[in-house]
C-alpha cells in the first residue's frame, strides 16, 4: 500500500490549536481510540507550556472515553456538536469549558455540507480496510464519516485489525446531493441497499494510517429490571390492540427504538409477544436485543447507523459474518434518521423520556431544566415524522423522590405535537385526539405514580383558565421542592394560591 | 346534472348530533359558508328545546366565520382539529367548551386515514364545478379534501358560482399511499404537478348540491408598518449576506413564508432586494405579497395549499385566470407542507414567533402559556426541515410593556433545535453553531428592546448553573409580572437572589 503507516503521536502532531475535527463512528462503535489520546497527552503538554489547544469536534452522536473523555479531560474541546454522553464532557460543558450545540442527527451532515459550521479540516476515520484509490471499509457504525472526508483537507485513518476487512459489504453509504439538485432518498424498506459498500475519498488526503488493534469502548448489556420489563409489556400490549383495531397495519411496521434498558424490554416484550409478527428494524443503535430477536427469528431485518453491541454481541455477528451481512446495513445518518425515510416507512417509534409532563410535552435532554444530559439524538427525527411516536419512562427515579411526570417539563425537546403515546410501569395514556386538559387527565389516570397523582390532580384544581392551565408562579414547584429538600413530594400547593 | 339540489337547511337536516364532519378549505378561503349557518341555526334550536347537539369538526386550516364564528356561537362544537383563529371559537377552546387539538398541519390527512381520529362520516365541500362521475373541482384552497371525501360516508357540496369553472388545473390533488405502501412524493420544485386536477368523490356519496355565490371572507390586506418594514428589511439583507457567504446557492432556494403582516413585509423586501433574484415560493398561504410580486416578476413560481387573497388580489388572479394557472398550484396539505419535500427542495423558512426565549425556544401558539390562540399551523412542518429556518417577530408588543423575548417562552412550539436565525426589527441573531449561553448573548445583544437588554442580562447573571442555565423560580418573572401588573419592565430580579 503506498500510504504512510504512522504512530498516534505523528498523527496528533498533524493538529493544531483551533482545529476542527471530524470523527467516524456513532456511539462508542467505529470512533478512532489512538490519536484521540495522544491528542489529549499534546493538549495537556501545551497547556503546560502556557499555550492554547483546543479543538472543534464532529462526530456521529456519543463516542467511546478515548475521543469525548480523553479530550475533555485535557481541555482540549472548543466545541462539540451533535451528541455526547461523556461523563467529563458533561462536566465541561455544564461548566461551559467547552461549548456543545445539540442537533438532531440527521441534520449535522447537511449543515457542514452547507457550510452553516464551522469546517472540518481534518477527519479521523476507524477504518477495518482502505485500498490504494480511496475506499475505506468503516467498522461498526457509519455516522458522518461519508461528509467529514469529502470537507477534510486531510484525513488520518486508524485502521482497526480488531474488526474484520469481511465487514466490506454491511455498509451502505449514500449521501444525497445538496438543493437545489437533491433527489428522493430511494429507501422503501430497510433492507434497500442504495449506495456503495465504502467511503471513497480523495488518496491523497491521507496523510496517513495510525494501525491499532482494539476493541469497541461498549460497556455490557444493560440489564432489565421489574419496571423496564412491566413498561416493555405495556408497549407490547398496546401495539397488539392497535392491530386487532386496525390501526396497525397486519404485516407490522418497522420499528425505531431508543437506546438503553426500557429500550431493551421494549423490544424484548415485543419479540415475546404471540400478537405482534416477526418484524424488521430501522432505527440508529442497533443493540443487543435487536441480534438476540434475530437469532429467534423475530426480527428479520435491521438497518442502522451503528451496531453498538456488547463484546459477546458483536462476537456473534463477526463470528457469522455472511449471514448477519444479509440481515444488517449500517448507513450514514442522515439516511438512517431521515425525515423522508421514517414518514414514507411509517416507522413505530418507541423513544425514553427524561421527564414528561402532564400536557404531553417531553424533556429528553435537561436535568432539572440547567444540566445537559446526552442531547437529543435521532429521538425528534423519528417522533416528529413517525407512523405512530411512543414516549416511555419509568413513572418515577431516584426512589420516588423524582416523579418523572411533573406540571411543566423543565425543558421541552419534543412538543405535545410529537408525543401521541405515553407509556409508564403503571399504563398507557393515549393522547391522539385530546385536548389539553384531556391528556392531563389521561396521563394522571394512567401514567403517574400513586405517589403523585393527588398532587398532580391538584395542581389542575389551582383555577388557572385557558386552554392549558399551567400555573406559571408554580409550574415548578415539583422542581424547586427538589432542588431545595431532594424531594419532590414536599410540594405544597395550598402555599401557592 | 342528476345530483338533488338542496337548500342549506335540508342539507343541514342531514346532521346529527355527534356527528363528525370534514371541511374544505384552508385559511377562510375554499370553506362552505352556507350550510354552517343552517347547522348552526339548527343546533341553537335543538339546544333551545334541551336536547343536546354538538359535532366534531376538521378543517385545512382555520375557516372563515361562518363555519367556526357561527358554530362556536351556537355552542355546536364538540371538538376541533387542528388549526384556528376565530375570537368566538378561541373563547369556547379557552373556557373548555370546545375541544381542541393542536397538530402539525401536513399530519392531519394521514392522522385521519390512520384511524387515529374519530372519521369524519360527513364532508362538506365548496366546489368550482363538479360532474356527474364525481369530479369535484375545488375553489381557493384544497385543505384535507381529498381525504375526507375518501373516508365519508355522505358528501355535501356547495357549488358556490363566485368561482370561475376555469379554476380546473390550479389544484393538484395527490394522496400518498399509506406505509407499508407508500412511495417517494415526486415533487422536485415548486412547480412539478404530480396528480389530478380535480377531487375524486364516489358520486353515490353526493347527497345533495346547494348552491351558493358567497365570497371568500378574508379581510383586507393587513399594511405593514414601520417595525415590521425593518424587520423585512433585516431578513433581506441578511439572505444576500448568506448568499454572497456562499451559503445560500446563487439560485437561490424556494421560500416558505408564514401569514400575516410581518410575512407580508418580508416578502416585500425580499422583493425589493438587488441582491437576491427573482424566486419561487412553496409554502401554505399564498398571500396578497406573492401576487403583488408575481406582477413585478420578482416571484416565479407559488406552490401553496390556498389562495388567501384580498378581493383586490383575488380578481387579480380570476381575471388573468389562464395566465395565473401557468404560474400558481395549489396542493393538499400533506404535501404543501409535506416536511419530505421541504427537506427535499431546501426551503427558506421564515416564520413568525409569538414569542422566543434567549436561548431560542419558540412559542407559537400559547397567549402568557396558558391562552390557544391559533395554533402551530404548518410552521413546524417547515422549519424543522427547511435548509434554513429563520423566526422573525417585533422585539415588544403593547407600547412595550410585554417583550417578545423573555428569559423561558411559557409555551414552547418550537424547540432551540429548529431555530436557526432569529430577527426583530433591532437585527439578526445567528444562533448557528452557539450554545445556550452564547445563543443568549446572541440574542439579548442583536433582537432585544433596549429597555429590556440589561433586564435578560441580569438573569444571566442570577448564578445558576449548567448548560442552559434557566432559574426555575424566576424564569417566569417577566410573565408574572405582566399578569400582575401589566408591564413586563416591572421585574426585579433583586427580590429573586
Amino acid at each position: 500500500m503506498g500510504f504512510k503507516f504512522i504512530s498516534a503521536e505523528e498523527a496528533a502532531g498533524l493538529i493544531k490549536n483551533d482545529d476542527v475535527i471530524g470523527f467516524s463512528g456513532f456511539t462508542a462503535a467505529g470512533c478512532p481510540k489512538a490519536v484521540t489520546i495522544a491528542l489529549a497527552k499534546k493538549a495537556e503538554e501545551e497547556h503546560a507550556k502556557g499555550k492554547p489547544f483546543k479543538v472543534g469536534m464532529y462526530t456521529g452522536a456519543s463516542t467511546g472515553d478515548s475521543v469525548d473523555g480523553q479530550l475533555a479531560r485535557a481541555n482540549a474541546i472548543k466545541f462539540r456538536s451533535p451528541y455526547q454522553s461523556n461523563g467529563d464532557l458533561r462536566k465541561a460543558l455544564n461548566a461551559h469549558d467547552a461549548h456543545y450545540f445539540d442537533l438532531h442527527l440527521s441534520e449535522i451532515q447537511q449543515y457542514l455540507r452547507y457550510g452553516f459550521l464551522p469546517r472540518p479540516n481534518i477527519a479521523i476515520i476507524e477504518a477495518a480496510d482502505v485500498t490504494e484509490d480511496g475506499k475505506i471499509t468503516l467498522t461498526s457504525a457509519v455516522g458522518i464519516a461519508p461528509t467529514i472526508v469529502q470537507l477534510a483537507d486531510i484525513v488520518i485513518v486508524e485502521l482497526n485489525k480488531f474488526h474484520p476487512k469481511e465487514l466490506s459489504g454491511i455498509h451502505d453509504i449514500y449521501q444525497p446531493l445538496d438543493p437545489p439538485y437533491r433527489r428522493e432518498i430511494p429507501v422503501y424498506k430497510p433492507s434497500d441497499r442504495i449506495g456503495v459498500p465504502y467511503v471513497q475519498v480523495d488518496p491523497k488526503k491521507i496523510v496517513g494510517i495510525v494501525e491499532t488493534n482494539l476493541p469497541n469502548e461498549i460497556g455490557a448489556f444493560v440489564p432489565t429490571d421489574e419496571v423496564t420489563d412491566q413498561i416493555g409489556k405495556n408497549v407490547a400490549d398496546f401495539f397488539a390492540a392497535e392491530m386487532k383495531a386496525g390501526r396497525i397495519p397486519a404485516s407490522f411496521l418497522p420499528v425505531q427504538s431508543g437506546v438503553g434498558n426500557v429500550a431493551n424490554a421494549v423490544l424484548g416484550a415485543m419479540g415475546l409477544s404471540k400478537e405482534i409478527p416477526a418484524f424488521e428494524v430501522y432505527t440508529e443503535v442497533i443493540q443487543d436485543s435487536v441480534i438476540a430477536l434475530m437469532k429467534e427469528n423475530r426480527v428479520k431485518f435491521a438497518s442502522g447507523c451503528s451496531l453498538t453491541l456488547s463484546a459477546e454481541a458483536l462476537s456473534e455477528v463477526y463470528g457469522n459474518l455472511e449471514l448477519y451481512k444479509q440481515k444488517l446495513v449500517l448507513r450514514p445518518q442522515e439516511i438512517s434518521n431521515s425525515p423522508e425515510v421514517a414518514r414514507r416507512l411509517g416507522l413505530i417509534a418507541i423513544n425514553t423520556a427524561l421527564e414528561a409532563d402532564i400536557f404531553g410535552n417531553i424533556n429528553s435532554t435537561h436535568v432539572v431544566g440547567t444540566k445537559m444530559m446526552n442531547g437529543i439524538g435521532g429521538s425528534a427525527d423519528f417522533c416528529r415524522n413517525a407512523y405512530l411516536s411512543v414516549f416511555t419512562t419509568p413513572s418515577v427515579a431516584k426512589d420516588g423522590k423524582i416523579s418523572a411526570i411533573v406540571p411543566m417539563v423543565s425543558h421541552v425537546d419534543h412538543s405535545e405535537h410529537s408525543v401521541k403515546i405515553l407509556i409508564t410501569e403503571f399504563g398507557v395514556a393515549d393522547l391522539r385526539g385530546l385536548a389539553p386538559i384531556q391528556r392531563a387527565e389521561s396521563i394522571i389516570e394512567n401514567c403517574v405514580h400513586p405517589e403523585y397523582k393527588k398532587l398532580l390532580s391538584d395542581y389542575l384544581k389551582l383555577g388557572v383558565k385557558g386552554h392549558t392551565p399551567q400555573h406559571l408562579e408554580t409550574c415548578f414547584a415539583f422542581h424547586n421542592a427538589f432542588n431545595k429538600t431532594g424531594d419532590m413530594r414536599n410540594v405544597d400547593w395550598s402555599l401557592c394560591k
